[in-house]
């Protein structure tokens, strides 16, 4: 959130005429004005470090670039480039205080950059804030550019820098698990379908599928990213590149690729880059996967975990806190819950990109802000969870091998092994014997004489039954 | 957001050990516990003043409640009401810390409570901090409660508290828009329907429908809120009451509704109150009725306002920032951007509400906080559009006369008006003969020799078509 | 789904001109144009009974009040009463082909039901189908009304209708489990909250929640009904009434009510009645809460029923059907499994109803069909789950006694009734103690010295434990 | 949906005891048992031809896997290859009567197929149907499978035969569009943003954004098409392949895409294609972004097609059938309606999709069949409504030369063009100057003297603005 400004003030004006500004804020008119007339969400939703970033990453390259093809002088295009560098550090943050509740195109927080670099590099070149000389907001730092590509374009600049940060965020996770399921992969316990008992499976096994929904979920994401690196940049406002040099879009594409150190492009269609933003609905709901899939995850964990006693206990989870304040000892699988909830968030997140995502009109889709927001609010919470999950949670999962043992001793659907030596109808037949009478397979299976005790050795056995093998004409 | 904590530290302890926390935080052991395993979505998440509040307010009356029914000896239920008076003024927010993706009972921002009140009334006591003495905060502090029946209480006394506050704003908005209404009743207008020209309309009947749907959105939103006024307090850890007195959890209702000043009531069956939070998932769903509202209204708003030239421009709203930053001169309706943007927001949060309330199992439902941020985050969002649309563009909307006229003259669809005179079929002869050849509804009409210029005259008259009429026989 | 057409035709026509229809079939030129431009979804989204009947309803309330008012002859009202009442009856059902995706406000819905009202009507007179003579589809069965307003009525009558009809499919379901909860008052039993063990309850309190959350959502159930049952008719084209007797509206919605037997009125606002449909999304919000409370219910279930020996099993249900097609003797939650499906569905077509509602532009909200579908399926599929679930599943559940006083013997948390009397801290250790040595609570509180064996037995009491009561102080 | 069945009735059995089945019906008593059970959207939810027929695939690719690898012998192998012929054919649809609400593993429509393809099997064979001889429903036609590995092996199949089905349905309408792209690439027209007048565009640009949506969509569907494309077969019962053959799955996944003519292969990891069905969320995200395309592309032709006198207005569409029952010659964007209807019902299926596909638990997910129903839906829809479009619509659209014109000449926003000469800020002041006193930007900007009417000429070009340009420096 923006800190407090100054008293003292200086005169900055905009077509609309003169506005005050706090004396210790770059920013003009235009950021004023906003400030003023979208008081919405200001506590929760000033723009993040993200999105200020790759305005910064962006203003940079497309001076650069105007400055390479003569389209703005070399020393301005390099004062600018000056200024965007501070943006892209972070030094000039508490200088962007606009909510994302403003106008629908970002306009608002284009002209916000615009001014603060503008200013600040009027500041450099010695001359006076708010003259828009020798920098102007619009004829420099705006050259060849529109809110309505310059937004869309920082928009897939900041989802594509964040999800390489979240990626190792993810993959730490994954590895982790990775090396329970090996670590676990003998370990036989008792498989569970519809919650009731099932085959035997080994916990390597069940942890092998969590990593794979995460692999799966991540593959999604990649493709996803891979599209987000198409940027509106050259389409100015209404996607037919007016006022932009034709090499511009493409240049500063490159520029970008250079700063943030991923392959961009300029978008092949520009009339859709401005009109739709359908490849961050796309990167949200290939969020949702993963979201998915933690949820599944986080669940069989604490399901796995339930107890101590009244439960299925056969997992062991650390015990980070204490877990309530009238239950004295109780310990709660608390990462597992902050994981769900997040996955309920990163759900509603995709309703909201993919609603306004549907919500274009003509040559522009004016949900811009909050398409952004909630697309890198998932991004971020996503990375979080799966690194406190990793490190307060995964890292610390262990079998309960005594339930195990007890459990699977109990199982009676290893009745499964006999299906192809007497058919499903007399296996049948011994389960629901075991499971009336309470007795063990075993002791059903003989009692009803459908198999000799050497049989039953050498057909039920749980480690045989968590693989495929040839039937034994 | 938490402001830094200082270097220095004290021991604080609970069941686990010991932790080192700030000197100059109230906050102890547990909350401490949490502010290092949940480091997710830190820079957004953070629980907020409304919470912060009704946490203060749930444990003041608890202790009173307490103090009156001899569960707590006066002293101990005044030093903690004093402690728990400086939580509901805001003045100890910065000792709350903690984020929504905590433990989903919400049991560490109960235990900040405790902790907070405990040691800022062992404080006032000139006890030492740290020591639970005189004041402990799960065997005082906390006294008859368990998180699972107190954060519940807190999120349905913040969503009420909030609603009232919202209530107001809303109304700002619809007043406006009433008072619009009255005032442009004899403006007669286009309607239109599936965007074609249709029959005559005024404008103050089209502002009145707007009205009308704020007004269904506020009275569902008041029934759900007369549900949420249900509290799950006296419910103790899984409902049944276990530790707390019999009359705790009416009398603590009855304190909480004099703090607040809204009537406040046990829930009838506490197993639902902490089990589920359906009454939220009823307030989120009303609030999505208000943001399907306003998602219409401001559509209407910018379509009415298109143009200047190029669109329908009957309506000219305020303009309130440059529009463009590269077209000049450029205005847009960007309020109603803001809005409709609140509402896709609205939405998403609503997902994620209605998801999570479906996600409880056996005695508790562990999505408390994401619950309650999201309906509370959708209360503050729709307060803050509603009062910036009214401000910044509802007072000021006004009827382009010169556009409206001009449309109406040229109108097809009031051939509707003959349909009892000539019958339907020989309308639609009137009408296409009109489209084809581009004439006049009174051109074609006599063309074609359907009616007389005195019935036209008679029969067609735009502010007749405006209300119903008993068919001249 | 209309079942097959003959192959002999005759000519129907409209404004656009003639169009051949099946002779064995009573609708007109604009029904059959729909059935060739809208191949969408046929299979699956043939419009239904409750809406058929409610456009009879309507149309046959319509002429009635008509009649009444002079706007008709008495004679040709009457004809359009009989003719419609062999559409209430469903006489007609295959003369209504049209699918949900044709014209966004149910325009050819109404004219297929003007339509074959004409013809029936027509026929019943003895006069030439095809004639409109001497009943004009629009003149007379029509009279007074629009596509406009008469859609979203017959929306409302539908779903106002078929939530009567669900109401008592509902409470069937609640009783049984109210019963059951009776039965089961005194039956004690390990809590469970994190999943994790909590302080006893009784099964008869678990099941009351349950019902708890079923009243709760009936409650805001009938509170939308109650708003759902004001009329849209007397608006006509935009809302304003024109062509329309000024009693028509009121009248119409009073025969309305006779025909349901439920008390319909004329919406206040006829404007917001065309323009939105907030009563829908209100509705299926409210159907929502009933969704997220049997979500609970059926997961509830099914984890209680969990094993038979390897999960938590303290509830039996009844086996309906083999549950495996390779594990014999398997046994399934499978009526929880349909019914936490509906619950998704429900969901699914509240997004959509949600989502459609807000789309309104000007004088019309043009996505009525779908809305109506996915409110009347939700309500088919609540009620279908809840008969199916009460006479295959809830009838049947019954505890599993040994397997609950074995899990409450050895449940932990019933060191909570020892906080009053030697405080949280201590009981904290005591559990540990219980949990980390694999002991008793009974042994680890004796080892520990902190109760006697005699204030053991008086204070750690499981039934004395599932409800509230003073310290002994 | 099943027609009615015959009177007489012979008896089945299954491992819970002897069911009655209509003779004519080749379905045995878990099917049976299932229609009894589940009696839930018995209207609408009766799975499909696309579900039946990938069952029928499957089947006779098991069987022949089983053949060929020696678990089954020839000549069943080769009774249960043509029985399953027939299903695949269709001919057998009536005899499978379950609807979606059934068991969530889909174990009763995997147990309606092997009776179904039992029975006719030992038809075929001149057996007696029900005695399970020669052709036994678990031991032969479910030999090596599972319900939990067959039942999702289906859905893949179905929803990637359905996507095949679908692409050349969308191609259709994306190739009309092209066409029109290329047809009015000279068609100069008012562009804008934010519903407000901005710089010129092309038609013919226009409408290649939403060629590009449509392409950037289907790219996204293939992508997530390629994931469906791995089979859960060859897990069985909880992923480990138990009782398979170590070569069934990936043989079966053969014999599969030899079926189908798509390259199918069995998964990586089994338990994760058993317990989550994250590529049907991948798939149901991919086809939301299509639906988003095509509510952008309906609005925005309904849009432009507004009118005919009082709206946009730019574009004709096709008159297909007469738009209102009450306005006499009114004409509507049906087709569009339509259209968007259907994304709002890929909203809601999306919805129920991703939250269905979180619900996993252990070894399984338990609610394959509403995913199921739910992602196919979307697909025919999608395709269904793109047809309709195509053929009732967008074959049709054509430029309002005259209108385009008009507006065009009105049009302020040309004064971006001035930029680059004179700036930002001068160029704003002549869009000002002009809007105020109604001037046209020529007049206004020779008023105020900034350019001569020479460099007007040169410089306000429309068509020269509809592409980037070097500055002339």
């Amino acid at each position: 959130m923006a800190s407090e400004t100054s008293a003292t003030t200086r005169t900055e004006t905009d077509s609309m005429g003169a506005v005050e500004v706090a004396s210790d804020r770059y920013w003009g008119a235009q950021t004023q004005r906003s400030l003023t007339n979208f008081d919405i969400g200001r506590e929760t939703f000033v723009l993040t470090r993200p999105l200020i970033k790759a305005m910064g990453v962006l203003k940079k390259s497309a001076a650069l670039a105007n400055g390479e093809l003569g389209e703005l002088p070399g020393d301005i295009a390099q004062l600018i480039a000056t200024a965007a560098d501070e943006v892209i550090s972070g030094e000039l943050d508490s200088h962007f205080p606009l909510v994302v509740f403003q106008t629908g195109s970002g306009t608002q927080s284009n002209m916000n950059s615009n001014e603060v670099i503008s200013n600040r590099a009027i500041e450099l070149a010695g001359g006076e804030m708010g003259s828009k000389t020798p920098v102007h907001p619009n004829d420099h730092v705006n050259r060849g550019q529109s809110s309505n590509d310059t937004f869309p374009t920082a928009m897939h600049i900041a989802v594509v820098d964040e999800l390489q940060r979240m990626y190792p965020r993810v993959l730490q996770l994954r590895d982790t698990l990775n090396a329970k399921a090996e670590e676990y992969a003998e370990v036989v316990m008792v498989g569970r379908t519809h919650l009731q008992d099932a085959t035997p499976i080994t916990l390597g096994q069940v942890i092998s599928g969590w990593v794979a929904q995460i692999d799966f979920a991540l593959d999604g994401i990649r493709y996803a990213d891979s599209r987000a690196r198409e940027l509106a940049i050259g389409g100015t406002a209404v996607g037919t590149g007016l006022n932009a040099h034709p090499d511009f879009g493409p240049l500063t594409a490159k520029r970008i690729s250079e700063e943030i150190g991923v392959e961009f492009r300029q978008a092949d269609n520009l009339f859709a880059a401005l009109g739709a933003h359908d490849a961050l609905v796309l990167v949200s709901g290939a969020l949702r996967v993963l979201a998915d899939a933690l949820m599944k995850i986080a669940n069989d964990v604490r399901w796995y975990a339930s107890g101590p006693r009244n439960g299925i206990g056969e997992l062991i989870i650390p015990e980070n806190e204490p877990g309530s304040s009238i239950m004295p000892g109780k310990v709660n699988p608390t990462q597992c819950e902050a994981m769900t909830m997040v996955a309920t968030k990163v759900f509603g997140n995709d309703a909201t990109v993919g609603f306004a995502g549907s919500q274009g009109n003509f040559q522009l889709n004016v949900f811009k802000p909050v398409m952004a927001w909630c697309v890198l609010e998932s991004i971020q919470l996503l990375g979080d969870t799966c690194v406190s999950f990793d490190t307060n949670c995964a890292y610390g999962i262990e079998p309960n091998y005594e339930r195990i043992r007890a459990n699977l001793e109990s199982n009676l659907m290893q009745v499964t092994a006999l299906n192809r030596h007497i058919g499903y109808d007399k296996a049948s037949k011994i389960a629901k014997n075991a499971h009336t009478k309470g007795l063990s397979l075993r002791e059903s299976a003989l009692e009803l004489g459908y198999v000799t005790d050497e049989e039953f050795d050498a057909w039920v056995v749980p480690m045989d039954m968590t693989h495929p093998s040839a039937a034994e004409n």
